[in-house]
């Protein structure tokens, strides 16, 4: 079995001070899904060069594929690129490519400033922002997108055609108005028999009542109908009603 | 200058597949900045033991307070508690205090699988759910939430009075329909003069016009009004107009 994994650096004091409610992770994660990649772990850290640099090289060496957002527009708090370089022990340059592409949207209202936004470390390849210009960075296994959501966005779905997936992975999800106490001992013995597939199990609260949704996960599919077979016939056995699957936003 | 720092753990699958969207790291983080409490850095991580016990024993050491939250119900997959304890090299223990809780709710229906939710490493303090009942707990400096938001948000609230909080954090946010690049280099050198104090430049993109919120935070309420004055003097320099600072809900 082929399993690809990921991480994704948010990088931001604005969300870490609740100013902002960060959208990239759940965007980044859904997409990444669907790539057929495992989002194994998310960071959110300060916008601190030490911090940054030692993020990076954790997840860089443990994950196959690291995405971090925000950081890299022209004011002084910018300093994703500079730290991504120092991590990766590279000097920081003017990127000619990207100069020019700067140069092409800015014309003569080109500052040193807005220059900044060419900086990153040496031997990158770029990421295109149909949005704004100013690209995003590859060094390695590590790409580095823009903070502002639609940009970020835009740079990931430019960029994700060209990352290589792991094998399929499969996912059903059973959704009853069960609470999950009730199946939880039938559940684990289930769970024992599958132990190739991920089961998950999670309760909420809608309308007034408690639920339970399972989410079978797996790479096998035969095997996750099966199991997703007997998880409906462990619910039918409880007498509890059947709620359709909501994609839960909490 | 009392600082007093935290950061928080979000355990679950769920969010990194992407079938979950977490709201609960936004509220924890608005809600600490109201008590003074900077939150430092944020993990999601899945619901695997080894990675608890890493984040944990890495995350305790190095801020004031850790807060949790999913992986404390019954099922199966439910291993938060049994992780902390671990952690903590302790026992993990069923609770009798939240057994008491967990009898009185349940009545002849409590379960041995329901018992599960009053395992809690040995020495804990209980946190209160209003919502289900189910208790957090708190192991020294590591406060263990539910996943469910209201539960999450619940608990927090009901033990946020007894946190110990670092001198009062001041801040101002003034916006302006300014491209980030026209003030960058003026903001660098006004950061440059205000060093204690923390000034974000955040761009926007709202109403088909590009914006910047600036972001002065800081506990010298005088120095900060200060800085405040000289942003809206930099801003008013470049003709821009000034815009209503909108809470980011990106």
């Amino acid at each position: 079995m082929k399993k690809v994994t990921a991480a994704v650096l948010v990088i931001g004091n604005e969300i870490l001070s609740g100013r902002t409610q960060d959208a990239n992770l759940h965007y980044l994660a859904q997409s990444l899904m669907k790539h057929n990649i495992r989002l194994m772990e998310a960071r959110v850290i300060p916008d601190v060069e030490e911090e940054i640099v030692e993020a990076i090289n954790h997840l860089r060496q443990r994950y196959d594929y690291v995405f971090t957002t925000g950081g890299i527009g022209p004011t002084h708090d910018d300093i994703t690129a500079a730290s991504i370089a120092k991590a990766f022990n590279r000097p920081l340059i003017r990127d000619p490519r990207a100069m020019h592409l700067l140069e092409r949207h800015y014309g003569d209202q080109l500052t040193e400033t807005r220059s900044r936004m060419a900086q990153m470390p040496e031997g990158s390849n770029l990421i295109s922002n149909p949005v704004s210009t100013a690209p995003g960075f590859q060094v390695e296994n590590v790409f580095v997108l823009a903070g502002v959501p639609s940009i970020c966005r835009a740079m990931f779905d430019g960029l994700a055609p060209h990352l290589q997936g792991g094998d399929p992975i499969h996912s059903e999800t059973i959704s009853a108005f069960v609470a999950e106490s009730v199946i939880a001992d039938d559940l684990t013995a289930l769970a024992g028999r599958y132990e190739t597939l991920d089961i998950g199990s999670y309760p909420y609260f809608r309308n007034g009542k408690f639920g339970t949704a399972l989410v079978v996960r797996g790479t096998d599919a035969k095997l996750l109908r099966q199991a997703a077979q007997e998880l409906r016939d462990l619910i039918k056995k409880t007498g509890a009603d059947f709620a359709e699957d909501q994609q839960v936003l909490w």
